[in-house]
């Protein structure tokens, strides 16, 4: 036997432990629970995807942390060596979207059209690791391929907020946007039209940094002074009169796009449901993130929280890309990994303790007469298992009552169990120990 | 709009369908049931692992196929670059043994004691594609991790018939071995002690190429002209009186290690329970592929077929290896995939259909009643999907139908749906369309 050699997980990456586990299950099949009765069904794609899809994709930064898979064999020693790139031919994916989109050029034509796709698994993006930021980390996201009309977004909001209330989260806050408006906006307080992806880069970082810091950075970086002014003078006024719907009807003027009716649509269907578990409504200043939405932009936060628990919008020119052929698309994500540490931090004595049986194995015991008494107490619904009784019993008991156990037995009679309850502990003990 | 573009999944890799997934999820979930009625509890790990870890395993041939993973940034600029391997620092886990082992090793302050754990997860392989073998799939594995006694292996196969028998398996065969009676029977036959993992892998292809290929092969390696008669002896008479429990008393002699007591009360306690579901019997042919088994090993089969769906052992010095300190261990993985394929071969017209409704959306709804109206359809169990409604609505509903909907509705008054009954289709028509 050697010396005990590191065995923490690779950097930024985590071991979970069976409470957690059973948290993230439980949580993940309410979600996905929910999110079948709308009509999501689950599709499964690989972890690996062509390194060249992975590049080409509008994935923003997320592109630069891709975990790159290097050739195997033949491949590799036929390679150039050249340059590092020419070593590799896959990467672990870094969201869900750009397989998704893959896999509905690959495959449309033996899916449903249209598509209401529910993906839960893990992504890989190898961001320097912080506080809550994991190299691995899961995602669950639903989108629906080929609808063109607003009740696709109704639907995306609608099953989201029912899957985030269904797993105990309150206080329940969508924020509405699109991205149509943003651009009429810009082109209104007169941006150059090549140089509005990067104002938007900018106003996407309003809630940090202020009004004054938007004002700052988008001078440092060149535009118009007029246009910034407009700008300002815009966020101000919505700072002062709130987001409205009406804003956006001023700003767009002809709409000949129905941008404002889509908005509408959304915003009416979705506070027609809310009876009063949560609100919705537009606000100019969420922006987003990735380069490849069209249309309309979404978050949801939660209770005092301002970052959002869950976000989305639509992408109609994303699968065109891949498949030749225009296909209007829209998604909504949820983050798992944060909606985890907001039910961690709430959860109370855990459930089904009580019904978790520990039957002690003594030496001497026959195995065949405890796995049949084993047997009956599972068929009437217990978790039963099999255990090797310790020396120290009293040691050993606590230890089972840490870990879930609500009581044990041992062999009394030949044939017969002695059941006993244990000691209960909440879930806030065990955390401890 | 540019060109379609090559969007299959990498070479060996699979998009799965949303009826297959389905399935997947299905049986996955009655499989997990059952292994938690036995107190299994779930563990998750990174789906990468330090390349160090990996290839100082005993993973055998499958170190060999180790998807790699690329240094990032600076660590990339500065590694050597005169061999591949300075380039690499991760890489994907080739099983869910090892991955286990580290955790162990790593938590096991925090985890019960004895662990039993339960995985099921993908992992990756870059073995030459072939039919029914991918290079990422998927395995269902339960250990137990400190327990010495023989009523680890009890648990193990009877859990693990008891999930097989779950999902509709029938005809189930258990076959029994131990690493310990091989090694006496090579030793018995006078082979050279340091050559008898060589002798191992030759006798683990029996089946394949019986009797006569075996002697071939040992004679071809060059091992003593008496040893192989003597060995080749052993096997006829097996073949001709039954692999028995009797036999491996005699070639054992004393037995101080209570190898032969082991066998037999596994064989006592897992015939026990069977009531002619499954048999269970001690099979010296059995050899297993890997290298790190110490003790009883063990393959389930079913029905007419020879390979096995399910196999596992005692690996009594792994996580020694690793933690500085021995741990009694053994495990039994079933082979999800080749479960799958079994299941889907038998499927037959599929549940729940008859609960979906798809309610289809004009142009000219109201999309809010229809929302309302979609929920309260939903409040009383049903699925209920939005769909845009189509000007070909006979082929609408001939593809609604085939994708698994029971029934479709329109609006018809304000405030009311009217909803149709949709002809049933079976699971193999639609496997054809």
């Amino acid at each position: 036997v050697a010396a005990k050699l590191d065995t923490s997980p690779p950097r930024g990456m985590r071991d979970i432990l069976p409470d957690e586990v059973e948290l993230r299950d439980a949580t993940a099949a309410a979600i996905l629970d929910v999110y079948r009765r709308y009509g999501f069904r689950r599709v499964e794609t690989p972890a690996l995807e062509d390194i060249r899809l992975l590049t080409r994709s509008e994935g923003g930064e997320n592109e630069k942390l891709i975990f790159k898979v290097l050739k195997r064999g033949e491949k590799l020693a036929h390679a150039e060596m050249v340059r590092i790139d020419d070593l590799v031919d896959l990467g672990l994916r870094f969201d869900l979207t750009v397989p998704l989109a893959r896999y509905y050029a690959e495959n449309h034509a033996k899916l449903p059209q249209p598509l209401k796709s529910l993906q839960i698994g893990p992504v890989w993006r190898a961001e320097r690791p912080q506080k809550g930021r994991y190299r691995q980390f899961t995602q669950c996201d639903i989108d629906i391929l080929g609808v063109e009309s607003a009740h696709a977004e109704v639907e995306l909001i609608l099953a989201t907020l029912d899957a985030l209330l269904t797993v105990g989260l309150t206080g329940l806050r969508v924020r509405l946007n699109d991205r149509r408006v943003l651009g009429a906006l810009a082109r209104h307080c007169g941006f150059a039209g090549e140089r509005v992806g990067q104002v938007f880069v900018t106003l996407d970082k309003l809630d940090k940094i202020g009004v004054a810091g938007v004002r700052d950075e988008l001078r440092g970086d060149g535009h118009p002074e007029a246009a910034v002014a407009r700008m300002i003078d815009v966020l101000e006024r919505l700072e002062r009169e709130g987001p409205a719907l009406e804003h956006v009807r001023a700003l767009l003027g002809p709409d000949p796009d129905g941008v404002h009716g889509a908005l509408h649509t959304i915003v009416r269907a979705v506070t027609a449901e809310a009876r009063g578990r949560y609100t919705i409504e537009v606000d100019l200043s969420l922006v987003r993130g990735m380069g490849y939405y069209t249309g309309p932009i979404f978050e949801v936060a939660h209770s005092g929280y301002t970052s959002s628990i869950a976000g989305g919008g639509r992408y109609d020119r994303m699968i065109g890309k891949l498949l030749g052929r225009e296909v209007p698309a829209c998604g909504f994500s949820i983050g798992f990994e944060r909606l985890i540490e907001i039910l961690k931090e709430r959860r109370g004595p855990r459930d089904g303790g009580e019904r978790r049986i520990a039957v002690l194995v003594d030496g001497q015991d026959d195995i065949a007469t405890l796995v049949a008494l084993a047997r009956e107490l599972r068929e009437q619904g217990q978790i039963v298992s099999l255990e090797p009784k310790r020396k120290n019993l009293g040691r050993q008991l606590e230890e089972l009552a840490t870990h879930g156990y609500g009581s044990y037995a041992v062999l009394r009679a030949p044939g017969a169990l002695d059941v006993r309850p244990l000691a209960r502990r909440t879930g806030k003990e065990e955390a401890r120990s």
